[in-house]
C-alpha cells in the first residue's frame, strides 16, 4: 500500500491523557483511535496487527477441535436470571431498559447464554466432548479504564467454552487448551508464563497466563530456572518465598500482564440450567464445563509493551501490519522495487510522499514493521536493508531483496 | 467435518415463533439460534455462511481502493450532539447512562465518530478522496423486529464512507461502488436491482439495492425489460405506472427485500465537524461525503429467501457452508470417500451418525449444501452424487467426484 493513500498519519506527539505506554505508541502511531475511557476504534494499520493476531488464534482453537460461533452482545435476562448473575454481576455488567420498559444486559462473558444453547443439542454421551468459541465484542464497566488496550470497557475476546461428560475428559482437553494456549502466545512473540491463580470454581486453583512486563496489573512469583509460576494469592497461600518447589531454583517476582485464563465450572452453570446427559447406561447426570479466555487487543498492547525501544514499536514478523517499508528518499524513485515486491505477494507498506528523509526515517521506526527498505540516488539499482531490530544496514540486488523478505523464520 | 461431531443438531420441527420463512429454515437447521425478538447468534453451519459472505464483501470493497478499519459500539454523546443527532435520532439510538451516571449511546450508523477521526488526518487536497469501511456490530430500537435476520436489533453491518475534494470525484467513486455492490449480489447469488429511492440529503435521490421477494418490507416498480426501478414514493413522483421512461417495456410491481443503499452526503457532517481541506491554491473547502451499507446477515437471509424449496434451503455454492454433503448409509462406510475429498482440500460435511437413511436425507435437503455425495451398500466402490438443485443423481468414481466437486462454475 501506497503511504500517501493511508487513511492515517502519524501524530506530532503522544496523547496527552493515556498512561501505558502501548497505548500512546499504537495512538501516536495512528494503530488505534480513543473514543472515550476504555473504548478505542482500530484504524486500518490496528486492524491488520489485529486480523493477523485473530487468524493465529483461529488457527490453534481449530486444532483442538473447536468450533466457532458468534453469539450477541443483547442478554436476556431471564437467562442470566438463572445463575443469579443478572445481580451478582451489576457492577461489571452493562444493564439498562429500551424503550418499551424491557431490561437488556450487555454480554462481558457467555456462559449463561451458551449453557442454555448447548441444552438444545446436548442429552446423550454422544454428543459429549464438545467446544465451541468465539471471537466477539464484549462489555465490562470498569470504573477504572485507564491502560488502553491493556484494560477496556469494550473489548474483543476470544471465549471458548467445553462441554464434557466426566472429569477425565475434562482434564484431557483443558491440557490440551494449555497447550494451544502457549502455540499463540509464542507465535504472536510472548513469552507467558503458567500461573497458579485463586478462584477455581471445580478445582483448587485456575490457571492466569502471565507475561513479565512493568506494564501489568498483576503481581506474579516466578522461578528464574523453571517455567513455575503463582500469583500474588497463591504464592502466599503455598509459602513460595524462598525456593522453587519444582526445581529449587530461585523465585522471583514481578508485575505481570494477564494475557489469558482459563477454567475449570465444574457443574455450576449446567446445574442452574439443567443441562443433562444420558450416559451409555441411561444414568441421567451433569455436564462438566469449562470456559478459557483471550482478549486479541490486550494481546496487541502486551505485545507493544514488550516489543518497543526508545524509537517506537517492534512488531514481531508474525502480526506486524506490513512485511516490509519502503522508503524512497531525495526524489528517488521506489516504483520499480514497489512493483517487484508486491508480485513477490510481499506486503509492502510504500512511503511515496514527498516530505524529508529524516521525517520518514522517525516514522517508520515508530510504526514499527520488522524490516526497512530504502531506495535513494546513493542507492543506485540496489536496495538498503535494515532490520527493525539492528542497527547494520546492507546493500543487496532487488531479488535478493525478495528472497530475504520471504525467509520468515519466526512464523 | 464428521456431523456426529457437529455442535448443532437439525430441530424436529420450525420454531412456533418466527413469520419469515428464511428465520423458519435458519433456526430450524442449525444456523442461528435466537436469543429476544431481534437478537440472533450464529452457530457454526451458519457462521460460515456469514464468513464467505464479509469475504466476497471485503474483497469487493478492497478492490474499490477503500481500507478496512473497526469502529465502536460505544458512542461518545458529545461527538453526536455535533449533528445534533443524539436528540433526533433518539427513537433509533439505544441511549443508556451508565453506573457513573456519563450517558453512552451504542452506534446505529457511523458517520458522526468517522468524521471526526477524519478531522484529525484530512486537512489538504493531497488527503482526499479516502474510503474506509468496517464489517462491525449494529444496534437499532426497532419495536417491531419480527423478520428474524431480515430486520434485527442487533445486526452486522458493512458500512463504508468516502471522502472527496469535489463532486466529480464523489460521483466517479460512488459509480464505482455501485459496480462493486452489483458484484457483490451478484457472487451471493442475489439478483439485485439498483432502484431510485427519496432521501437524498445531497442528490435528488438515494440509490437502494432490492431483490424481488415477497418477504420483503418493500414496494418497487421495476421495468420488465430493462433494469430501470424505483421505490414506491419515487415511482409515485415520477408518474412511474405505465412504460418504463428507459425502455417503454412494462412496469411491474412487487414488495421486495433491500439488500443494499447508498447515499451522496454532500457537506452535512463535514460542516458539523469542521472537516474541510485546503486546495491547491491554499482556498478552504468543505470535505464532500457519502455513505454506502450492507447488511451481511440480512443478506444471508435474503439469499434463503430466494433459493428455497420445500424441502429446504438451497445454497448457492460461493456462500454454502460445505461443498458437499457426504451421506453414509445402511452401515456402509464413507470414512475413504470422506479421506479422499479432504485430501483435495473440499469442505465436506460427513454424515456419519447411526440413524436411518431417511432421516439423513430429509436433513441434508433441509441444511441445503450444494451437493449431495451418497456412500451405501449399493453403491459398491462408487458414490451416488446429486446437485441439491437437481432430482437426478448418477455414480461415479471416487476422482470422477473430486472433479465434479473442483468445478466451481459459479463462483
Amino acid at each position: 500500500m501506497r503511504q500517501s493513500q493511508l487513511f492515517t498519519k502519524v501524530l506530532r506527539s503522544a496523547p496527552k491523557d493515556e498512561i501505558a505506554l502501548s497505548a500512546k505508541l499504537l495512538e501516536r502511531a495512528g494503530f488505534i483511535t480513543k473514543v472515550m475511557a476504555g473504548v478505542y476504534e482500530y484504524m486500518p494499520l490496528g486492524l491488520r496487527v489485529l486480523s493477523k493476531i485473530n487468524s493465529i488464534i483461529r488457527e490453534e482453537m481449530d486444532a483442538t477441535g473447536a468450533q466457532e460461533i458468534y453469539m450477541s452482545v443483547f442478554q436476556n435476562k431471564e437467562t442470566w436470571m438463572k445463575t443469579g448473575r443478572w445481580e451478582t454481576a451489576k457492577d461489571v455488567m452493562y444493564q439498562f431498559k429500551d424503550a418499551s420498559g424491557k431490561e437488556i444486559g450487555l454480554g462481558w462473558t457467555h456462559e449463561e447464554p451458551l449453557t442454555a444453547i448447548a441444552k438444545r443439542y446436548i442429552s446423550s454421551y454422544r454428543d459429549l466432548p464438545r467446544a465451541v468459541y468465539q471471537i466477539q465484542t464484549k462489555f465490562r464497566n470498569e470504573p477504572r479504564a485507564k491502560s488502553g488496550l491493556l484494560r477496556s470497557r469494550e473489548f474483543l475476546m476470544k471465549d471458548l467454552y467445553s462441554f464434557h461428560a466426566d472429569e477425565e475428559s475434562l482434564n484431557e482437553y483443558y491440557e490440551r487448551v494449555v497447550v494451544s494456549y502457549m502455540n499463540i502466545f509464542k507465535r504472536v512473540g510472548l513469552d507467558a508464563r503458567r500461573t497458579l491463580a485463586s478462584g477455581g470454581l471445580f478445582s483448587k486453583y485456575s490457571d492466569e497466563f502471565q507475561v513479565l512486563s512493568g506494564a501489568g496489573e498483576d503481581i506474579i512469583f516466578y522461578c528464574g530456572s523453571c517455567h513455575y509460576a503463582a500469583n500474588k494469592d497463591v504464592a502466599k497461600e503455598l509459602g513460595l518465598k524462598n525456593a522453587c518447589p519444582k526445581c529449587k531454583g530461585r523465585i522471583k517476582e514481578m508485575r505481570a500482564i494477564e494475557v489469558g485464563n482459563i477454567f475449570k465450572l465444574g457443574t455450576k452453570f449446567s446445574e442452574a440450567f439443567g443441562l443433562k446427559y444420558l450416559d451409555e447406561r441411561g444414568v441421567e447426570k451433569p455436564v462438566i464445563m469449562a470456559s478459557y479466555g483471550i482478549g486479541p487487543g490486550r494481546l496487541m498492547a502486551t505485545i507493544v509493551e514488550v516489543h518497543h525501544d526508545k524509537a517506537g514499536i517492534i512488531w514481531p514478523e508474525s502480526v506486524a501490519p506490513f512485511s516490509v517499508n519502503l522508503l524512497e528518499l531525495n526524489k528517488a524513485d521506489g516504483k520499480k522495487v514497489y512493483d517487484a515486491l508486491q508480485k513477490a505477494e510481499i506486503d509492502v507498506l510504500y512511503d511515496d510522499r514527498d516530505i524529508g528523509a529524516g521525517e520518514k526515517f522517525v516514522e517508520a521506526d515508530l510504526i514499527g514493521i520488522p524490516y526497512r527498505a530504502v531506495v535513494s540516488p546513493k542507492t543506485a539499482d540496489r536496495v538498503e536493508i535494515k532490520k527493525r531490530t539492528e542497527k547494520g544496514s546492507k546493500l543487496v540486488s532487488l531479488s535478493e531483496l525478495a528472497n530475504i523478505l520471504k525467509l520468515k523464520p519466526n512464523t
